[in-house]
């Protein structure tokens, strides 16, 4: 967990249905019929210092909501939206940004993720050694 | 479960400090010093049909976020932040309006709330016995 590259694999959820990869699409469901033209993406993005949600205090919370529109209290809802897209919703594929340096100080910081990601329930968190290695991730998602 | 008027009181999360009531209440941590003027509250509301969000696949998802003012998808966003504060943040205290009549179907829907509630993490369902019910309850926070 030391090692920031990693996510911290800790699916805050216990129903395995719930837990899904941030990676879920739309699909027909046989007891409701064809999914909405917009499968519902909304998502509430939280950080605070701290290995584990677990045990921190939220510092900062934001929604992100990615359908049918770009929207929220993310300060770049669009460019964030884009990014998880770009990703196909797949959180693990955000890579570090070539170029950016950092302390090798530990004062981990940690990511939340909960909501809905294209019609399917999510809860991901993803732990960093620091905030400095936190926003070398990715373009605009984590850095609210 | 059957009866609407209770609270399926399903936590979602494993972590007991994830897992507090909605009524928590911006504090003072000793490790981060006092919290900040607005503890952050933002929070994705869903909704589904069935008893559980474990099974259920979410047909509807808003976001919330009710500091430093009444922001978000739900379509009236000011009214239920203030329906959350009357209630202390305490959802158990949302009941059901007086002269509503609802058929006694049982097809059921469940109510997801997660996110952050004046700087705590939140995770809560409500199942009730069918749509109407869920519409009786309380004025505008779960009407979306």
């Amino acid at each position: 967990m030391r090692n920031p590259a990693r996510w911290a694999a800790r699916l805050g959820l216990t129903a395995a249905a719930v837990c899904g990869p941030l990676t879920g699409a739309a699909h027909a469901d046989p007891a409701t019929g064809p999914a909405a033209l917009h499968a519902p993406s909304a998502l509430v993005l939280t950080t605070g210092h701290g290995e584990s949600s677990a045990t921190v205090t939220p510092e900062r919370a934001v929604t992100l909501s990615c359908a049918p529109r770009a929207a929220g209290t993310h300060p770049n809802a669009v460019a964030a939206c884009a990014e998880l897209r770009g990703a196909d919703g797949n959180l693990d594929a955000l890579e570090s940004r070539p170029g950016v340096w950092c302390t090798r100080e530990y004062d981990p910081v940690v990511v939340r993720v909960d909501g809905v990601w294209q019609g399917q329930y999510v809860s991901h968190e993803r732990t960093f050694a620091n905030e400095c290695v936190k926003n070398s991730y990715g373009a605009s998602l984590f850095t609210f």
